[in-house]
């Protein structure tokens, strides 16, 4: 039976409809370092203005971030700032996943130039598969497999 | 001090300058699910050769996928089939990630299109943080820090 809707099955494809575009996940990097204004955004990135905005705001529709205002100084200007919902949260493990790869397969000389931490301990974490029973399952060990078609 | 190359300091943005091209992360999931041959590949995809073509000599050249010749019946044109290397098989993880992503955020009403599976046990896993000593740690308890310049 046909998908109801003229959104795609696979959900790589859903996921890569809205985070697949020049620019998306750099952008989202930004905002986890603490870049939430326009200007920061813009600045970090070195980004046509109409092309940030363009993606900021497809980033807001998909629900991954949330847009505020700020003023500051009192009586200046209003101004945008952009925060992550909890849905663009869970997005750092992909950034995480792409961080990792690219140390693991592609590392430059002088050694990464950020590290994945835990929070409340310091600790070093890195991205894996995990079982139900919290278990941590070797990447070769993993494969996809179709539901059936109900 | 700059960066000795040319190519840029952060992992994420190294492997974005691969990986980070429209199509080149569906390529990979019609390789994963079986689809080895060009021709395997187009129709799966519905994508022009001349893109896929350039697509798949960038991922060659990145060390993620390795050509193959094969001749089938023997005496027939030779063909090329296109297999994962080790960095490839590791980027599963990355395609995972968006898989969740999409099934948990933007979930299609029929459930999930596939399932990720331990393949010596059948056993269900999700992609996740873990810390040195095994044991997974929540995202939102996880941050990038800097490496100290050196």
């Amino acid at each position: 039976m046909p998908h109801p809707s003229n959104e795609p099955s696979c959900s790589i494809e859903r996921s890569l409809g809205l985070l697949g575009e020049r620019w998306t996940l750099l952008i989202l990097r930004g905002i986890y370092s603490g870049c939430y204004r326009f200007s920061e955004l813009q600045a970090t990135l070195d980004i046509a203005s109409n092309l940030l905005s363009t993606r900021l705001k497809t980033l807001e529709a998909g629900g991954v971030i949330r847009k505020l205002d700020y003023q500051m100084p009192a009586g200046s200007r209003r101004r945008a700032s952009y925060h992550l919902t909890p849905a663009g949260e869970e997005l750092r493990l992909i950034l995480a996943a792409f961080q990792q790869w690219g140390d693991d397969n592609c590392p430059r000389p002088s050694g990464p130039s950020a590290f994945r931490r835990q929070r409340s301990t310091g600790q070093a974490v890195h991205v894996g598969f995990i079982d139900d029973e919290g278990r941590e399952v070797a990447v070769s060990d993993v494969h996809f497999v179709a539901a059936p078609e109900s």
